[in-house]
């Protein structure tokens, strides 16, 4: 029985989603862009789509526009908006646990010429309102925060945040990270004050390859990808019509079952919590089960190195993660382990647990009596 | 019987490429940046994909980028290699009738202070060698010149242009748009003298939302979508391993039986140029049907409006383009037939018939029967 534990990484796709993929490869194949019937058909995916995401954020659907995926949002979202509004302010406010696809366009626009205030988080993850009320000034265009932290599920009080910003500023943009969050929270934008908003599928049990922006039509952003004038201009090129309907899909999905879904993951996590408190030497990191989010659970298993312990449940089908998978190849991992305060011997030995609605509860108690076997063997060939 | 007769503007995916894109969704879907077991199946296709294409372009298979499609290739080809290398020159030579995806972010980097020189085609759609060479001067970074046109199927004579390029002037760098000409002819981008080339998964039997650029390993390109580092850094986002793998397999097919695929398809294009010949008032454009590329035939029926003919063929489930279906929604269209000389009579009334090695013999003639049916009967209403 393999069990997947991975599902911040990224998620099995949902049969429906295969189902929408495999019907607009092979039969509504069109291109949206031709003016023939096929054409029509498959642009219909396209407007659908944006109907069904645009419904579930209460936001109008030529405010959604599709991409290749979460980076590509967030790429989009913050060149985009700090390159086309430099008149309003070159200042940037962010916090130091962004995923990378933040960070990194974040650096570059700094090397442009803008000034970033980083903030620290505290223990649980979280940025200190006061502090992000004061680092918020006359010059700021632009405000990034994550909804949903990708290594320990920490949630930041982004509603708060967009009032804060409003208060402060009323012309800087708030920008949210939501590809942990799409799927596990009712987010509103008008509602809690934010102005672009990334997701992606693949995280939703859609397609890898897509993703979604939701731009505030207020907003004026800069296109990336230059061309055919697809998507109002805003990123041109064929639209991935199995992807976008797959997305959608996907999305549907997940928000007419997300209380249930959302329940049935808290249980998960404060089961297998409850198992690391009766074991000795684990540290669980973040904010209480309860207040974080459902899917995410990170802990340290001191004195073993995450890397042994994740081949040792590999080899026991059960797939974890050590550090956050999508920065792996540059190493960089736990930057958000780090801002939270652990010690190296922390880092070293963190291991990420992720669910989906689809977890068993047999599979978590399958993973706790395997940790009970493993953990005693692999203390004694420790090494850190 | 549906003929589709607009496989320039995108194609039906193989059986093949469904199956792989069904497994890697529901089976494999591990992330590949994932350290475990289900991540490093994931990341096989990346590879084994890389490994493929590589074979195909007999270059090496770090060479090969994985992009979310022709549009972004194209971006990323030209911005990352202008921008990168604007020590050698602020220079760009390219022709009047690129795709929108090549002329839209040359005219950005113009607007960023290149100089850009755009030559003229003549009927054929050819640009001419001689005025070639004189355009490339010392201060040239970069070439762009596509290698089959999308309108009306011309093929460039790219491994002269590439020889002269480096005769001229080393150190500029030769860009090749593919897309129409992957899948179409053997591409050999070293002994071509090509150091960028873009290719698109969805038109050749692959999914939408995929396609890939080669960067000879010497030349420096910047990234443009920013994060977690994935592909060395040159594009980060979770790699769409669907799309990737489709697309590997699609380009593995279509070459494996090329010879055959283009007999086939340049029978079809001599029957149905056969039969336009035998009609009145019909003028087909661009080169000899055995000199221009397989699968595109472009043609003007004289005194009859593109959108009236292409809806009188979608009613008989005949389904062609008028324009590129590319460039249909900013509705700049026809760039190319413009460019060889086409009168505003001719450009009004022009349609693309496009091919694929699946087309049959007998939906040719079924089109043709339906043309002699029709064109009759819309010339008695005539407006233009």
């Amino acid at each position: 029985m393999e069990i997947y534990l991975d599902n911040a990484a990224t998620t099995r796709c949902y049969h429906e989603v295969r189902n929408i993929v495999v019907k607009t490869m092979m039969e509504d194949y069109g291109n949206p862009s031709s003016m023939h019937r096929k054409g029509v058909a498959a642009e219909r995916y396209l407007r659908e789509a944006a109907q069904t995401l645009s419904g579930l954020l209460k936001v109008h659907k030529k405010e959604i526009y599709f991409t290749s995926g979460g980076t590509e949002s967030n790429n989009l979202a913050l060149m985009g908006t700090a390159l086309a509004n430099q008149r309003r302010g070159r200042h940037i406010v962010t916090s130091v646990i962004e995923h990378a696809a933040v960070s990194a366009p974040i650096a570059a626009l700094e090397k442009q010429g803008f000034s970033v205030t980083r903030l620290p988080v505290n223990r649980k993850g979280l940025i200190d309102l006061r502090e992000f009320e004061k680092a918020v000034t006359e010059n700021t265009v632009l405000v990034s925060i994550m909804f949903v932290n990708n290594e320990i599920g920490s949630v930041e009080p982004v509603q708060q945040i967009g009032e804060l910003i409003k208060k402060k500023n009323p012309s800087a943009f708030f920008y949210v990270d939501a590809i942990q969050a799409f799927g596990k929270y009712r987010i509103h934008p008008k509602r809690m004050k934010i102005d672009l908003l990334s997701a992606s599928g693949h995280k939703i049990h859609g397609p890898k390859g897509v993703g979604f922006l939701y731009v505030n039509d207020e907003v004026r952003i800069a296109p990336m990808i230059l061309g055919g004038g697809q998507q109002n201009g805003m990123r041109s090129g064929t639209d991935n019509v199995s992807g976008v309907a797959g997305l959608a899909v996907a999305a549907k999905k997940i928000y007419s079952n997300l209380d249930a879904n959302n329940a049935h993951m808290y249980r998960l996590k404060e089961r297998l919590a409850a198992g690391f408190r009766s074991m000795e030497q684990v540290k669980i990191h973040g904010m209480e089960i309860d207040e974080g989010a459902p899917h995410i659970l990170n802990v340290s298993f001191m004195g073993i190195r995450s890397e042994v312990l994740l081949h040792t449940l590999e080899d026991r089908e059960i797939y974890v993660s050590a550090g956050s998978a999508c920065s792996s190849h540059n190493r960089a991992g736990n930057v958000t382990l780090s801002a939270i305060g652990c010690s190296k011997l922390e880092l070293e030995s963190a291991i990420r647990f992720s669910f989906c609605e689809m977890t068993q509860v047999e599979e978590i108690d399958k993973t706790l009596k395997v940790l009970h076997e493993v953990l005693p063997i692999l203390r004694q060939y420790r090494r850190c």
